[in-house]
C-alpha cells in the first residue's frame, strides 16, 4: 500500500501532504490530467452512515473538473449530491515488478487520487453536453455518430461534477530496486509489461447490414504509456 | 455509477442489499472468490477525518480472507489496523459496451465490493506466508524462486487480514440493452472485448547471465474471460 499525495493547485492539506514514498508523488496539473484521461474508469469512495463504500464507474475529464454519473436512485450518488465530499481514484497498472525477493516486488502504474465535494448538474444542456463527455471518454470519436440523448434520458440521468482543486499523482516506474547484495543471485528481475489490448468488436443483435464496424472501434486504444 | 450488493454468507444488510440493477448482482462465492483471484490489484477505502480516501494497492485472497499490506508508515495502514472499517473494491473490465445513444453506452465488467475490520497479523511464519501469497497472487509460480524474506524484511511490513463475510458481486455481460426503436439506425452497436496483455519482459540492471526468463514470466496471463 503506497500513498499518491499532493494538491496540483494550493498548499498540502494534511491528507494531501507526501507521507510515503514521495519520490513517486508528481505534482503537475498534466500528469493528473492525462492519468485521468488514460483511465478507463475509477473507483468512488464515499462515507456511509460513518464507514467507508467504494464502487466502481466511469468518469471524464473535461478541463479542471471530473464528470460523474448514472441513475438518481444509484446510492452512492444520492450521497454525493447530498453534499458530502468524496474520493475518486484512478490507476492504471503499466507492468509487474518482479525482484529477486518478496519485499521488493511491486507494480509498474500512474494513479490520481481526488478529493472534494460534487456539484450536481440540473442544466439539460449542460448535462447532455457531459453524457457526450463520458461517451468521448471512452470511445473517442462515437458521439457524433449516436442519436442524441432524449430529454426524457436527461432527465433520468444524474450528472456531477468534481473540481480539480485536491488532486494527487503517484507513479511508480523502472526495474525492481533489489539491494546491491540481491543482485549476484541467479534469479531473473525485471518488469514485465501490462496494457489494455482489444478483441475482435462483437456486433450487436439488430444492427442493420449497411452499419460497419467504425474506425473509432476498429482503431480503439488507450493512449500509449 | 451502478452498485454492487449482497453478502456471500449472511442476510443483506442494509448497504449490501441490492438496490440498483439487481440483475448484475451475484451471489456466489466462487464468483467472488475468481474476481477477487483474477483482479490485479484493488482499492481500499478508509474514512479520515470523517471523509473518504481511497487508494490502489495489491491484494491476494487465501481462503476465506484477503491480504492487505504495506509499510507501517502507511496512513491507510495505520487507519485500517486502528480497527475502522475499510472497504476494498476489485474491477476487472471486460469490454466497451457501445449502444446507438449516450444512454445505454457501459463497461462490461466484473467487481466485487467488500466491507469489514481488518486482523493484523503479528506471527512471523504468517506474515512471510502472506507476503507469499501476494506474490504468488502477481505472478502464480514465483514466490518458490525467490531469496526469502529476512526477519527484518517481514518486521518491516505491515499485513492485513481483511474476512470475506460480507462481500458482493456485481457483473455485467452481454451486448448493449438499446430500445428496438433504435435498432433500425445506422449505427454500430456492439462490444468491443478488452483484455490484459503483456509486452516483452524487460531485464533489471545486474541480472547474471544463466538467470533467463522463466516460464511463469514468459508465460504470465491473466484468467481468460
Amino acid at each position: 500500500v503506497s500513498e499518491a499525495s499532493r494538491p496540483i493547485s494550493a498548499a498540502p492539506t494534511p491528507r494531501t501532504a507526501v507521507r510515503r514514498k514521495p519520490e513517486r508523488a508528481s505534482y503537475d496539473e498534466a500528469a493528473v490530467n492525462a492519468i485521468l484521461d488514460e483511465a478507463l474508469f475509477c473507483h468512488v469512495g464515499v462515507v456511509r452512515d460513518g464507514a467507508p463504500v467504494v464502487i466502481p464507474t466511469i468518469h471524464a475529464r473535461h478541463g479542471d473538473h471530473v464528470y460523474l454519473h448514472g441513475s438518481p436512485a444509484a446510492g452512492i450518488l444520492r450521497d454525493a449530491r447530498g453534499g458530502v465530499e468524496i474520493c475518486v481514484a484512478a490507476t492504471i497498472v503499466d507492468g509487474l515488478v518482479l525482484a529477486r525477493s518478496p519485499r521488493y516486488h511491486s507494480l509498474n502504474y500512474r494513479s490520481v487520487v481526488l478529493f472534494g465535494r460534487v456539484h450536481r448538474l440540473r442544466d439539460k444542456t449542460a448535462k447532455a453536453a457531459a453524457l457526450d463527455c463520458l461517451v468521448e471518454h471512452v470511445v473517442a470519436g462515437r458521439s457524433a455518430c449516436l442519436r442524441t440523448a432524449t430529454p426524457k434520458e436527461i432527465a433520468e440521468t444524474e450528472v456531477l461534477q468534481l473540481s480539480l482543486t485536491e488532486a494527487s499523482v503517484k507513479i511508480r516506474t523502472g526495474p525492481p530496486l533489489d539491494p546491491d547484495a540481491d543482485k549476484d543471485l541467479p534469479i531473473w528481475a525485471g518488469v514485465l509489461p501490462l496494457m489494455l489490448a482489444t478483441g475482435e468488436p462483437i456486433e450487436a443483435p439488430g444492427v442493420p447490414p449497411n452499419a460497419t464496424v467504425p474506425d473509432h472501434v476498429r482503431t480503439w486504444k488507450r493512449a500509449a504509456t
